[in-house]
C-alpha cells in the first residue's frame, strides 16, 4: 500500500538539534536564551490561564498584529503571525513556489530546514555555497558564478547566518534583494544580537519578506510565535493559505506582554552580546579559534580533537553542542551562548578534556 | 508582480466563525463547549508558566503520544499530535495527495474547511451530496450514483456529521472505509458527544485515519491541540512532512492534564448531551424543527423568517450562532448548546423575536 506520496517517501526530514528529558543537562544546541522571559509576561500568561481556555484564540493575531505593525512602522496588513516562524517558513514555499516548475533557493551553510521545505513541497533545490569566510557573493560575483537564479520563486537568506554566526549588512542585502525577480526572505531569527536589521528593506521591495521568531530573542520557544513582515500583496497571499487558528491563544498574550517589556529584552541582548566575546576570548586561550559572531551563539574550531569527538566528550559532561555532518563546517562546534553559569561549566569540561 | 502562485490568487479562503472582541455576547456559533477545563488542568498550566518558556517544548510530544496510545490501546508511533486538527487535517493533503493529479473527496455539507484544503493544494476535488436527511449514502448507492471514487487519494468523512450533527454507526463506517482504496480519514471533532466512536477502524484498516481534538469536547480550543490515529506508515508519512515543533509546550501540558481527568470532562459531555435534548424539546414548543444531533450543536429550522433573517435579529440581540450559505443547509441555523444561563437568554430572545 503506497499511498503516502513517492516523494514523501524518499525525502530525508529535518532532524532538529536535542531536547532532553534528562535533568541537569548544560543546553548549548539549540540558540535558546539564558535568560527566562520578563516577570511580567510571565504574570500575563499566568493570568490568562482561566475559563477563556475553551474558547477560540483570535484566528487573525489582531492585537498582536497591530502591536507589531506599530512596532516596525508597518500597518497589520503588512504581519502575519505564525505557529513560530517554520511555520511561515513552509507556508512561503506553498504560496510562492510551483512545484515541480519552481525552484527555492539558499546559500550553503544556512538554516538546515531550508533544503527540507523544497523536498517537502515536491519543488526543485538551488544551493548556493557562501563564500570561504561564510560572506555573502555579492550580486557580481553570484551573476559570474552562474548557478545562482535570479529569477528563483522564493530565496530564503539567513541574516545574520547561521551556523557561522556571521552578520551582513544592510547594504549589502539591498543590493542583493534589488537583484532579484522572486520572492526574498530575509530569515532575520537572530537579528537581535547583530549590528544591523534589514527591516527597511520590506517598504522599498515589495518582493522581499523578512522573517522574525520570539523564540530565541524573547526567551518563548516553549510558546511558538514567529512573523513575517512584508507588502500586503505576499502578506495577502500567505495568510489565504494558513490554518485559521494557526496560533495559540496564551503564545499571543505572551508575545503582545513581551512587546510592552523591551526595554527587559534589550538589556539582555547586551548581556549576551557582551558575553559572547567574552567566551571567544575565553576559548581562544584554550586554544579554539572562533567566528565573529553576530549572533547568540558562536562557531568555533576546537583542538586537538576532532569536532565530532568534542561533541561526544561535551556530551558525556552533560553538555550539549550542536554539530552538523556538512562538509563546510564539520570541523566546527556550535555552542549557543549560555548564562554565566553554564559557560563556566562548559570551560571547566573543555579544560578536563584537553587535559586528557 | 504576480509572484503569489495562481491557483492561490483564484481560491477562496476559509472563512471561520466570528470570535467578537465585544464581551457580554452569547457565543453559540463555533461550537465551543460552555464549561471550563478541570481546575486541575488549569492548575497544570498555571505551575508551568516559568523560565521553561525560554526552552523548545518537546518536538514529538512524546509524553502526550504515549498516554493517548495508551487511551486507545495503540502504540505511540500510531499517533501524530498537531496545532489543533485543521493543522494536520491540512498536512493529510499534502502527505497523501498528488497535486494536479490527485483527488480530495468528502460529501456535502460536512466540514466546510475540507474544500479549502483541497483548493490551497491545488488537487481535485469531489464533493458528492449526503442524502435528504444527511444520512451518508451506503457502498452500493454510491457505486450506483457513479460519482463517488472509491480510489480517490483522499476522503474526509465528518463522523458525526457537521454541520447537521447527524451521527454514523461504526458499523457503516467499516463498510465504507473497506471499500476505499485510498486513505480515509474519519474527522471525529464531535465523537464524544455521540453513541458510537470508531476508533477501532484504525487497527483493521491501514488507510484509515481517525482525527480528534482537544478543543470541543475537552475545553481547549485556545490551546490548539489535536491529533490523528492510524497506521504507522500512514503516520509516518505525517510526521516526516510536518513542522518540528509544531504543538506548542503550554498546550502539551494542557492536554497532559486532561487525560488525567477523564472523568471530569465525561460528566459535562453527559450534561451537554441531556441538555442538548432538553434544548431541542424547548424550541419545537416555539416551532422550531431541530433535526436529531450526536454532537454539542443543533442544526434547526426557524419559523416564521428566515434563516439568515434569524442570524441578523440574534445578532442584535447579542447573541451569535452560524447560519451556512449552501443550499443543503440555509433553511437551518446551527446552535451550539451553550450553558443553561446563555440557552435562556437564546429562549427569551427568541420568544421577544416571534412577539415581533
Amino acid at each position: 500500500m503506497n499511498v503516502v506520496r513517492k516523494h514523501v517517501r524518499r525525502m530525508h526530514p529535518y532532524v532538529p538539534g536535542e531536547q532532553p528529558k534528562e535533568r541537569g543537562l548544560v543546553k548549548l544546541n539549540t540558540n535558546e536564551n539564558p535568560y527566562p522571559p520578563s516577570p511580567k509576561v510571565l504574570a500575563a500568561v499566568k493570568q490568562s490561564v482561566d475559563q477563556r481556555l475553551r474558547l477560540y484564540p483570535d484566528p487573525k493575531a489582531n492585537k498582536l498584529r497591530a502591536q507589531l505593525a506599530s512596532l516596525h512602522g508597518v500597518e497589520p496588513e503588512n504581519v502575519i503571525v505564525g505557529n513560530g516562524s517554520d511555520e511561515l517558513l513552509a507556508l512561503a514555499a506553498r504560496a510562492f513556489v510551483e512545484p515541480g516548475r519552481d525552484c527555492v533557493q539558499y546559500f550553503t551553510p544556512s538554516y538546515s530546514l531550508y533544503r527540507v521545505l523544497a523536498d517537502i513541497h515536491n519543488a526543485k533545490r538551488n544551493e548556493v555555497s557562501l563564500l570561504d569566510d561564510f560572506a555573502m557573493p555579492t550580486v557580481a560575483q553570484l551573476r559570474k558564478g552562474k548557478n545562482w537564479d535570479f529569477k528563483a520563486a522564493l530565496t530564503y537568506v539567513t541574516t545574520p547566518n547561521a551556523p557561522s554566526g556571521r552578520g551582513y549588512t544592510t547594504a549589502e542585502l539591498d543590493a542583493f534583494c534589488s537583484a532579484h525577480r522572486g520572492v526574498v526572505l530575509l530569515d532575520e531569527a537572530y537579528v537581535d544580537f547583530a549590528h544591523e536589521h534589514a527591516m527597511g528593506l520590506v517598504v522599498k521591495h515589495p518582493h522581499v519578506l523578512v522573517s522574525r521568531t520570539f523564540s530565541k530573542a524573547y526567551s518563548l520557544c516553549f510558546q511558538r510565535i514567529g512573523y513575517f513582515v512584508g507588502s500586503v500583496e505576499l502578506i495577502a497571499g500567505l495568510d489565504k493559505i494558513r490554518d485559521s487558528y494557526n496560533v495559540n491563544g496564551l503564545g499571543q498574550i505572551a508575545a503582545q506582554a513581551t512587546l510592552r517589556e523591551l526595554p527587559f529584552y534589550r538589556s539582555n541582548f547586551g548581556k549576551i552580546i557582551r558575553f559572547r566575546e567574552d567566551v571567544a576570548a575565553q576559548l581562544a586561550k584554550l586554544g579554539f579559534q572562533t567566528l565573529p559572531s553576530q549572533t547568540n551563539f558562536i562557531l568555533t574550531k576546537a583542538p586537538r580533537f576532532k569536532a565530532c569527538t568534542w561533541l561526544k566528550k561535551l556530551r558525556e559532561r552533560k553538555i550539549l553542542v550542536r554539530w552538523f555532518k556538512d562538509p563546510r563546517v564539520e570541523d566546527f562546534l556550535r555552542i549557543t551562548i549560555g548564562n554565566e553559569k553554564e559557560m563556566q561549566t562548559l570551560f571547566r569540561a573543555v579544560k578536563a578534556i584537553l587535559r586528557g
